[in-house]
């Protein structure tokens, strides 16, 4: 067995993504995976010992504080392929990679309709004061409840229309909602495009954050963009936490100068603001939008495929190419 | 004042319809609102005493236990109207009003759209397991939480395709789900028709409940249908709490018989069964899939103009009509 496995190409895996909690048997069954995370030893010692040969690297941004960049890079001289679980990239050196040659496979659109329907229930749920409503009848309390508003009376703001924020859309567009968006550049879509966030806030009541966390995008919702939402204003964040100023966001909820907040993700994963866990106008989740029995069957297969395609000299199933 | 009161058309209100919680003041400064809450006198007393003269009438089924029947209107021998601010009829004796020749008018489609979008928030909360995920998080919680599944892999069955069940069919399109329902008669829609319960059951994965409460409904939803679901199967209800058969509800989610339930209606309003409140894969809500500012401010139109018209000897606006 041992020898048998010792044949399996090796591939490493840096910080514990979730379909090693659902697939770790049938994945290591295929490969021979160093599992940083079962060594006692810190993530670069690991590295260093095992590196030296390894060509391929699964990773996934789960493991906040990790950083796939130079660092690690030196100590995989060997390294031609990451595999990243995600569809964000913001935890690789993207230059890096392409400097040293190393191919990067992500989760590319796999994720889209889980997380598109995922920001949809946070919106309902916001909106309709769905959770708050179960947390009061859940205390025994019947009686009067205070008035959610109508979903398809809401002007959305796509911020980012990218895969999932066109399936955000074309869901709430299905209620009756008016939407726009803003983007880096316009799309071939019949929603009024706004090219800067404050624009398309001033136009909207509810902002649904659908863009990848850049330097650019990095703190692109700040106070003054919500008081532009305005006090009906409504913010849904399924992408990156980073992308909200996260300290104004909370004072923004707490002073009552937006309405909601329906968050899966936060600027420090796993930390949460604690302010917020008092509030009984935000939904809270921990960075479960993209994850569903059916997404982590599909993310086991393209894994697979991509190292499949990777060993042969193929070329990768989704690879992530130049700008 | 009070002598200007006294030539308003008087109204009679029973069971204190939500809309007095918001438009009382403007709806009492248009008629001489006869409020049976307000008195000390039970409601058959305080009818005798005030309703020799009264021609239209104000209900809603919010205050179960009030039905709407022979023995009131033996006390109300000028009756001519009935406006009821629910679309669901069953608090009031039809037969007899047909009989006594007392027209009525109903809340018609006026909320399809608001209980369309919190079906489809329940049924995203519940497959998502959004409510029990906030539950997680909030209790300071981050790891591993257990997977929901794909919304658009879910096989949906509507029970009743009326304006509202139509309105949820047409809203889980868009998330790529399959539809399929059941109904007295076939509709002219895409979508699978099954006459029987049972056999829309075998099919599906998901049954929202659409349909009105009446003889042929009431525990229409029993353990066999429910076990029918299988234990993947969700169940959706904003309808009205007897359609389904409770108790045995309660049985099948405590012994996982099915997987989750999102009821914004019960048998025995406002009493919630106990056994549910602790159950992680259930979310209640108190009935108020059918109330947003927008349903209450259109609620409020739509009485004073089924009232104005009838004073005026015109048609109501929104007639229930014979079948």
């Amino acid at each position: 067995m041992s020898e048998a496995k010792s044949e399996l190409p090796e591939v490493i895996v840096v910080g514990r993504p979730t379909i090693f909690k659902f697939y770790d048997e049938e994945l290591s069954k295929k490969y021979r995976m160093l599992k940083s995370w079962e060594s006692s030893l810190a993530l670069e010692n690991y590295i260093c010992k095992h590196g030296q040969s390894v060509k391929a690297m699964i990773c996934s941004p789960s493991h906040l504080g990790i950083q796939i960049s130079s660092s690690l890079f030196r100590l995989l001289p060997s390294l031609r392929l990451i595999v990243t679980t995600s569809t964000g990239l913001d935890h690789i050196d993207l230059v890096e990679c392409r400097r040293r040659g190393i191919s990067i496979a992500s989760a590319a659109t796999l994720f889209s309709e889980d997380v598109a329907d995922f920001a949809v229930g946070l919106l309902i749920d916001v909106v309709r004061r769905i959770s708050a409503a179960h947390r009061f009848v859940n205390n025994g309390l019947w009686g009067q409840f205070p008035l959610g508003s109508k979903v398809g009376s809401r002007k959305i703001g796509i911020v980012g229309l990218g895969s999932i924020g066109l399936k955000v859309a074309q869901r709430l567009e299905a209620f009756g909602c008016t939407i726009s968006y803003q983007s880096r550049n316009k799309k071939p879509v019949p929603y009024p495009f706004y090219h800067d966030v404050y624009e398309l806030a001033t136009n909207c009541d509810v902002l649904v954050i659908c863009c990848a966390l850049t330097d650019q995008t990095h703190h692109l919702i700040n106070k003054e963009v919500l008081r532009t939402l305005g006090k009906k204003g409504v913010i849904i964040n399924i992408a990156r936490g980073a992308i909200i100023n996260e300290m104004e966001l909370v004072q923004c909820l707490e002073e009552g100068e937006i309405a909601g907040a329906g968050l899966d993700v936060f600027e420090n994963e796993p930390n949460v603001p604690k302010e917020l866990l008092s509030l009984d106008n935000v939904v809270l989740t921990r960075h479960i939008a993209f994850l569903t029995e059916d997404s982590m069957r599909a993310m086991y297969e393209l894994v697979c495929g991509n190292l499949e395609a990777f060993f042969l000299n193929k070329p990768v199933l989704s690879p992530v190419l130049d700008d």
